[in-house]
């Protein structure tokens, strides 16, 4: 048992009990979009066979947001990632079964209340980075996902909900298609992120109404069928509506 | 400064430091629903001028959404209430601010997260009880809030957006309206809870195609008006839909 890992617990255990908020802590699902596939960014600490969510704690003297913020960039190196906390997880068993080899009063061993957060974003923008407790840190497709450990496929499985209910109100795209696509493109992106097939009329009338598509004077050409529309995000409208919601809603 | 809540508090420090988490606070946003109003459920603490949601710790072998219970029925005699978890608040300063005055030993003053939960009850339903660091336990209009302490108005208004935003994927109406109801009475809980008019046939179509109402052979008697139909909800689509979303969602 006394391992790479457990050893560098055991020394980093008295300087995080100084450093970080007890009880506290924080994970996030990081989902990258490229092309037509979906992925998480997930970590496997040393000598541990399974692999988790990216996570950490809160400082003492950080905000709660600012503190996923700088988790996220020191143990993956993806920076300047809008992240949205979507739930916070407090089983009483939770987090402590994984450490139960260790001493009682290691940092890691106590109750800790987890506040989760998810992002989406172009997985080739982010190059991962390995952290010093773990061995690796990947992008794995989300429908081929290996053993999580502790109750990280709870948090990831209600990440992904949370993703899906959130298109209902939040516009996605930006940042994830080309500058000008086109709305199989765009509809693509949602049949991806939500794992369904769309009536092709529906997702142009609704995408239509909620006001936030710049049709271009220009077509997609080379494909085999009629040169499809481009479009582009209308950036004012597109803002509005991650502020106030999408027209759609109620 | 040391009158009946700086009293009760610094005697109930102690025994709080053995009993709860540390760092974790939970705070919960009743909405009350009945015929035409919307309120919430605020307490008032002894010698505090300000207003602020009911709320309390988080026990050591407890389990987060039983502790919500367990404060909720503690501090307001509210029971049986389903609780919705939808953020959590982590800003640096947010609650030690209202204990200034106090020793920097007592439980209170250290930095709280807060994990805030929303329900939407009819208040005919509940008698409030005052506990004992509170005078008052009362429902306001939420159009005419006194003044909040610490961050609660923010936490209100949260809360108050996402109940707003849940009528986008989640039925509305079990246990607020009468078991048989017309569809101008559902469209005027989602003019309450929305604040703003809906277009009567929009709502209707929307509405119908939610598939969660059942029309009755009956009609509403007694108005000015032709008599309008009745409707009920289909319990087990209505929980189908709580439980996987509205039809209308993506």
């Amino acid at each position: 048992m006394k391992n790479k890992l457990y050893n560098l617990l055991i020394e980093a255990s008295p300087h995080l009990k100084k450093e970080f908020v007890p009880s506290i802590s924080i994970d996030c699902v990081v989902f990258g979009f490229h092309d037509t596939t979906l992925k998480v960014l997930l970590i496997k600490l040393h000598n541990s066979e399974a692999w988790g969510l990216p996570g950490g704690y809160l400082k003492k003297d950080e905000d709660l947001d600012k503190s996923a913020n700088r988790i996220l960039k020191e143990r993956t190196g993806a920076k300047n990632i809008f992240l949205n906390q979507f739930k916070t997880y407090g089983k009483k068993n939770r987090s402590e079964f994984f450490f139960k080899d260790y001493p009682d009063d290691l940092w890691h061993k106590q109750r800790f209340i987890s506040i989760a957060y998810y992002a989406l974003i172009d997985y080739k923008t982010v190059t991962p980075i390995i952290d010093g407790i773990s061995d690796g840190c990947e992008w794995k497709e989300i429908s081929e996902l290996p053993d999580l450990m502790m109750d990280h496929q709870q948090i990831f499985d209600e990440a992904l909900l949370q993703l899906r209910r959130d298109l209902n109100y939040k516009p996605v795209g930006l940042n994830l298609l080309p500058e000008k696509f086109t709305m199989p493109e765009l509809q693509k992106l949602y049949e991806i992120i939500l794992d369904k097939k769309l009536n092709r009329g529906n997702f142009y009338r609704k995408m239509t109404r909620y006001g936030i598509l710049e049709k271009l004077n220009e077509t997609r050409k080379g494909g085999a069928h009629k040169a499809p529309d481009l479009y582009k995000f209308d950036l004012e409208k597109y803002n509005s509506a991650l502020e106030n919601g999408l027209q759609e809603s109620w």
